[in-house]
């Protein structure tokens, strides 16, 4: 029969995610399967666990990749901490804000959504005027909005709700690996991100952290979680020293991820977020050479996702095409208002190389040439 | 730093699953990740859900792997086709018989359950009783019950309820790949099954099927589905022509399931059945000649999963923890009532072969001798 898979090419991926894996990551995935109770792979969760702890900068016991990708990440954080009638205030900004809201209102939340405009970023004194008004159960933000490059004052929201009963929720999707997160520092108390964008792995598991706030909450729950799949006590048994099974692990993802984390310690983090800033400001200093004008201001802009507003007179649709097809580079387009009128361009974990950057540049000058 | 990928080492899968997986399957997982909107990525998608469609004897037009283990499948059914107090009857013979009350009580449904003791099978007559009693939204039952070894009556148990208005929402976890599964004929609405057993793919998705009733009785929902990673009509939004981006596919995985599904395909279904079925012959005249005797009565036995008494005067954690260690070999004990008390041979897919039935028994004389 024919085999789909002996014609996939390699694409340089410079969109929203996935981002270019390296061959480490590529090997680690492809290794022997082994049992999700054997006792070897039960030594692999407990170092991954201790890398997660690294990079996201928490003691937090409860971290560990959920099994599924990063909107499971984000479903896993709301479903485990909020009962029917809560009132949670959601910051939007983007895509992943406006999903946040979706994903509350489904549980049964009573929602309160800031919004701002897309592109820029949230207003902190918004939001402290807004939590003088009311109280909240859950204070939820993007930190990288991906579907704009609009990098959100993590750290300022967190002080605000410091010595608080909020909870604050923190999506790092994209920014984790990428720049740095400092989750106990910023007073973040769940936390959700994916492994396809910074830390440069395969899609396919949300690294989750829960701080012992967030914990008590879930053990105070007057009701039962309403997912069994992403209930967090069964899940935490099984990441535990109890090992009790609940659902068998993703063996070979989980794998991968804990390569592509092993591949940022030995490189190191500082390192790691230097090379996004360099390859970003060479790429921003590049499509500006070209006349092209950057979307977000330059105090808010994300490094390993960088939004371009698409020249006057040029198919942005056309030209994505034609550097996948001719160039075999995928680069973004924009989402919600800033479809058809915005790029997306990735610079994500192993994607984030001067050489990258070259030919993505060479290659879009002679697309709107 | 240390690397502790560098120490997994090659063990034959015989428990519960994991099962083995095939070299072609392992070069599928490390091919190069393309973007979830890749063109070329999309035909790899359409073809997938061709070959799982030909696999479970189904027309049905939505036919998807679910981002997420075998768990999440049973969560994906439960969630889309419950809305609260609607009324459930599980039909329970094991652990995930159990799962699926705990899943669906969850949801708010009025769950019934009808029980039979562990390592006997639904009894059709039983059933038939109690539908006369009472009309049920949602009957459920798992197909090959892993925790036993159990095969369960579905097609029978189909038969009942043709014509009705209840949805017959089927676990083919282990089932999929090693017995015959007719979706159509058997009048199976809701389906689910998982990656890492017969099918011989490390574990990350969940193969899902809805028949047009099952559709049908989704877009008919008065209240939104309380779980947007798992919304049904979304991802299949995703996987239709539309192709609107819900979440990000686990590409690589899905790569692997595509391979797995073509190496049966190629090998044909029928040759695939006749090896498990043979090696579960040889399996079980190999154990009986030891002295073992059989859980489960030889007309329900499932060739995939096989149950065995642990005999009298041994360690029934010390034999499985030296086979383990001495001889790289897993097998599963039991759960529940049968803990500590029965092993779990598993004969899945890429395992289901006559040089791995001949090692293992070998490896067990010694150990139990």
């Amino acid at each position: 029969m024919k085999n789909m898979l002996d014609g996939i090419e390699e694409v340089l991926l410079m969109g929203p995610g996935p981002s270019c894996v390296p061959p480490q990551v590529y090997e680690a995935i492809g290794k022997k399967t082994l049992g999700h109770l054997d006792p070897y792979f039960l030594k692999i969760m407990d170092e991954l666990k201790e890398h997660l702890r690294t990079l996201l900068n928490t003691k937090n016991n409860l971290t560990v990749p959920i099994s599924g990708t990063g909107s499971a990440g984000m479903e896993a954080c709301f479903v485990n901490l909020i009962e029917p009638g809560d009132k949670v205030l959601i910051l939007i900004n983007g895509v992943f804000g406006v999903r946040m809201r979706e994903v509350a209102s489904r549980l049964g939340a009573e929602v309160d959504a800031l919004e701002f405009i897309w592109g820029t970023p949230v207003v902190v004194d918004d939001v402290a005027k807004k939590l003088k008004e009311k109280t909240y159960r859950i204070v939820a933000v993007v930190h990288a909005e991906t579907s704009t490059g609009v990098c959100n004052p993590v750290e300022e929201i967190g002080a605000l709700l410091k010595g608080s009963d909020t909870i604050y929720l923190v999506d790092t999707v994209t920014s984790l690996g990428g720049i740095e997160v400092r989750m106990d520092d910023w007073g973040i108390d769940a936390l959700y991100s994916g492994t396809q964008k910074c830390l440069s792995c395969p899609p396919g598991l949300a690294p989750l952290s829960f701080s012992d706030k967030a914990m008590a909450r879930l053990g105070a729950r007057k009701t039962r979680v309403p997912n069994w799949y992403l209930d967090i006590s069964l899940i935490a048994n099984y990441w535990s020293q109890n090992r009790v099974y609940h659902h068998t692990a993703p063996v070979n993802m989980v794998y991968a991820l804990y390569q592509a984390l092993l591949l940022i310690l030995e490189e190191g983090p500082v390192q790691v977020f230097k090379r996004h800033r360099d390859t970003h400001r060479m790429l921003v200093k590049g499509l500006e050479g070209m006349g092209l004008k950057m979307v977000v201001d330059k105090t808010r802009r994300l490094p390993m996702l960088n939004t371009a507003w698409c020249p006057e007179g040029i198919d942005e649709l056309a030209a994505r095409r034609c550097l996948r097809s001719e160039y075999k580079i995928e680069i973004g387009g924009g989402l919600g208002p800033l479809a058809g009128k915005i790029w997306r361009i990735g610079l994500m974990g192993h994607t984030a190389r001067k050489e990258n950057v070259e030919r993505f540049l060479d290659a879009l000058r002679k697309v709107i040439s």
